[in-house]
């Protein structure tokens, strides 16, 4: 086990719900259609906020919870597939809000699996001996990369962050084991963000499209299948059985997936928590909106396990077991 | 110092490329007004490639003259401030490509810094013990972020790729220190690639602008008043004189910005490489390009020692001193 402790959580969503209901006014669909299908009854957007500020809500709740100075942190890592903008990282807009003059600070993309590759790295710098305190956060504003006239997308996708502090400790809790996974031949099954490919000495190579553009059954088929072998892996790394664990934080994508592998691993619903039902799909931040819901009221206990497991754009899977 | 074996370098570049006189054609400018400001006289442009594809082609060629299987790679990480889209991201692309079975993949972003706090990371899962063997690789198409029109900006910057392979080692090289610092208060000095940020519910909060937009005296300033300072510190944690160095490599935005440095730290211009003139500014593949070129052409030699300096939009500075 790499001894890291987990010092708190925190979550933040914007202010305004739209409701299944509210999507029926404005496109052909429905709460009875949406909600079987997805376990989707409403998600968060933003009115004037971005990703920074989602982000900077978290970090600023972090602290809070913590007792901790911003000058404590050694750095901020973003995980985000929707950054405010390619330049400024939005991590770097985080560090400059809180004021936290010794940190660095990054932004990393591995999609909806960006919290646990994003733990990963913030792990990997406390377990190299390089630095004490951490913070990561998965933020994102997926409602700006949503065509909302795009009814098999947008009914899916909401804005929201979450994130954690993470310390170099002596206790016996931390990572114990994880494993990802890159399936970068499926890539186009998740397509969102693209700027036009031009110049003025080549012209136009690749048009503007910023909207998503998912092949959800093919989606979900990867989901379904290869997310149990990826956690299987990390189950035998870490040499537990899966009755092992307490808790599975899986990505929020979609209550069938999470019910799936459940399902596949003989564990009870009640271990493998959902909240996509307020929050719809937040990508790299729904597994530490989870987390913080848990911890928050809790449900979650120290000496637990729990598992990390996100998959989604790349494609791409990540399980990460930790004791915390 | 943590012990970790630089295997090889490489690099690629478009083979379309636009000189000063080119861009005098199309703007009101001149090789005389920029090569005295920039210390560029050329760049190349893509005609039908994206990030993605520079990468590929740096990723083969490493793998090629490493004698490595792609299957022996851990993982693949790509710096970049220009990917092909927000998802997939680039890196999975790469791993697509170069079939690597056995790696995960993510990008990050640090803009001009993406090859120091790349290898930042890359050498953190190594010396964490979770990981033996990794790619690292900074690319960039900024042609598609560029506004031509704007002679301020289009006349900066050029597409290219470089990276590394990174192995856990038991010899006598490795990274001896490394001082990473964020300045995001100062991050509008250097903006691109925004999407419009807008819902259906809400409206435009924030307009599309894919373009750079740069205070060029202010990072000018910041780049030579701040970058010294950071490559101090990391030469005090490293404890080395300056004059301990055989070669300083840093990024590729401005030879004064390069000149001025040296001078600050008392060293010559030849421990000072530069290749701007070839290239232009290449952001996170500026660094890795120029050690690629110094590589094959013998010029670094076993036992070395390396600083690698890293600077710009965030803003962001990082220094990592190795021995090769």
């Amino acid at each position: 086990m790499e001894n890291i402790k987990i010092v708190t959580s925190a979550m933040h969503v914007p202010d305004k719900v739209v409701t299944n209901d509210d999507l029926a006014e404005i496109m052909e669909t429905s709460d009875e259609w949406i909600y079987p299908r997805t376990g989707i009854h409403q998600r968060h957007v933003v009115t004037d906020e971005n990703t920074s500020d989602l982000a900077t809500a978290v970090a600023k709740k972090l602290l809070d919870q913590a007792g901790w100075s911003a000058n404590d942190l050694d750095f901020i890592i973003v995980g985000t597939m929707s950054p405010d903008a390619l330049s400024p990282h939005t991590a770097a807009i985080v560090q400059g809000n809180i004021e936290a003059q010794n940190a660095f600070a990054f932004d990393l993309n591995a999609a909806c699996s960006g919290f646990v590759y994003g733990m990963s790295v913030a792990s990997s710098f406390l377990s190299a001996g390089r630095y004490k305190k951490g913070m990561f956060i998965g933020a994102e504003v997926l409602s700006k990369l949503v065509d909302w006239k795009d009814r098999t997308v947008s009914v899916l996708f909401g804005d929201g962050a979450g994130g954690v502090l993470l310390e170099k400790t002596d206790a016996q809790v931390g990572l114990i084991a994880e494993e990802l996974q890159s399936f970068g031949d499926r890539g186009d099954a998740i397509i969102t963000g693209r700027f036009a490919n031009k110049n003025a000495f080549t012209g136009e190579i690749s048009e503007l499209d910023p909207y998503f553009h998912q092949d959800g059954r093919s989606v979900y088929g990867f989901a379904t299948r290869e997310v149990p072998k990826v956690l299987d892996k990390a189950l035998k790394k870490a040499g537990l059985e899966a009755d092992d664990v307490d808790f599975y934080l899986a990505h929020q994508a979609n209550k069938r997936i999470v019910e799936s592998m459940a399902k596949n691993f003989g564990q009870p619903m009640d271990k493998f928590p959902t909240n996509m039902e307020f929050y719809g799909n937040t990508s790299a931040g729904s597994t530490a909106i989870l987390l913080a819901e848990l911890q928050a009221s809790g449900q979650i206990k120290p000496g637990m396990k729990i598992a990390f497991v996100g998959f989604g754009g790349g494609l791409a899977i990540g399980v990460q077991i930790w004791q915390v």
